[in-house]
């Protein structure tokens, strides 16, 4: 299997940075080749902007999305976006490791996936969630957070995570088609202890180990919209 | 009323930013004070990161969060967060003006979010949602969005718009204090005629002069949950 690991934390030797070393040691011992995108050390551009193009399709007015599908197939893209979306196509499990900041990801990460999940490649039309252009693939989160499981939780002060985070993991990972399981999430990590932080890398190594069994979350299916988005009833679907 | 307006779009002509124009152009001519943050033209970075902080509490090892606060506390905050920091405070109603990228925040904004919210101000221990640092005011989301209504709703394939942008308007704009009322959304943009836009900033005229009586979505209370963040049972509640 090939992975691709984006890190995003600005600590290089923050725990976050740990589950990461560990990750792919595991994976790597394991037999597969994996890619690490450390975007903090590579000083990547999070900012989607008019410059990321070469050879505008439309000089005078900046439609992001249309401008990447442009730039994608007349081989214009910038380098950097470029280079990431080879690695992410390369990929058949992409695992995504950050801190949990605004019960999301950092800026930095936000960016990658601004510039770096093209139009017209990853999705497009009605190519998207089971009919999106990374059907087949797999997509994990690995996540730090400061906050105590009990707080993310159903009736705990916050909510579920899924729920905070619905726009990562079905807004962007399932919308392209990935299947995702649950995040892995260490929790409490500033206040914990090394015994628990121990815990947390043992516990990363068995949930990697399940990595190809792993229960995919939920996802809307396409087959229950017709052309216009609207809802099929039930007894019309195809199939 | 002091209004701060941080807008975040790449194309200056866009649809988006006549919202942003509009939006300023009728709260000035109601009489508020209004500042704008166009983050796309102060090229604002959106990277939380140890350089933010010219005197380190731990120069060793970076907490973003506890450098926050000694920054804060030592008036060593980067000059470009303290401004920002600034406009926050001095504002009643702070307006989110963005197009929706990836069922979020464009990067940009994301890391503004990430740099300027900051720890110990903002919130901290148990000074969050009712008890948050921005108790008393009120923030707002104007987005342009490609997809039509009945597609981010109950039912519609991507489920309810609150729902998605949960890590906003709860766990970020909410968790700092804020009541924030239903976003201002026009949809499906990039496909609707010139009326249809023109219907748009007529509707953005009605919610902003409603703005003082919209009302808040719900949003948890830390008087229904103890110190260790368990919650109380409805019985044993204060009050």
């Amino acid at each position: 299997m090939k992975v691709l690991l984006v890190h995003a934390h600005p600590e290089p030797r923050s725990f976050c940075a740990a589950m990461k070393d560990r990750a792919a040691a595991v994976l790597r011992a394991g037999g597969h080749e994996v890619v690490i995108s450390d975007l903090y050390a590579m000083r990547f551009d999070p900012v989607a902007k008019a410059d990321d193009f070469a050879s505008r399709r439309d000089p005078e007015y900046l439609v992001y999305a249309l401008e990447q599908r442009h730039a994608f197939e007349t081989g214009t893209l910038a380098p950097d976006i470029a280079a990431e979306v080879e690695k992410v196509l390369a990929a058949d499990l992409l695992i995504l490791s950050f801190p949990l900041f605004w019960f999301s990801v950092p800026a930095i990460l936000k960016g990658w996936i601004d510039r770096v999940f093209l139009s017209g490649l990853f999705y497009g039309g009605r190519r998207f969630y089971d009919r999106g252009g990374l059907v087949g693939k797999r997509a994990l989160c690995l996540i730090t957070a400061g906050a105590r499981s009990s707080m993310l939780a159903e009736g705990g002060i916050h909510g579920p995570l899924e729920g905070m985070l619905r726009h990562l993991l079905q807004g962007t990972l399932g919308y392209v088609g990935y299947r995702v399981p649950r995040p892995f999430v260490a929790w409490h990590v500033p206040y914990v202890d090394r015994a628990t932080r121990e815990g947390y890398l043992a516990a990363l190594e068995r949930y990697l180990s399940e990595v190809a069994t792993l229960e995919p979350l939920p996802m809307p299916s396409l087959d229950r919209f017709d052309a216009a988005m609207r809802p099929i009833p039930s007894g019309n679907r195809e199939g």
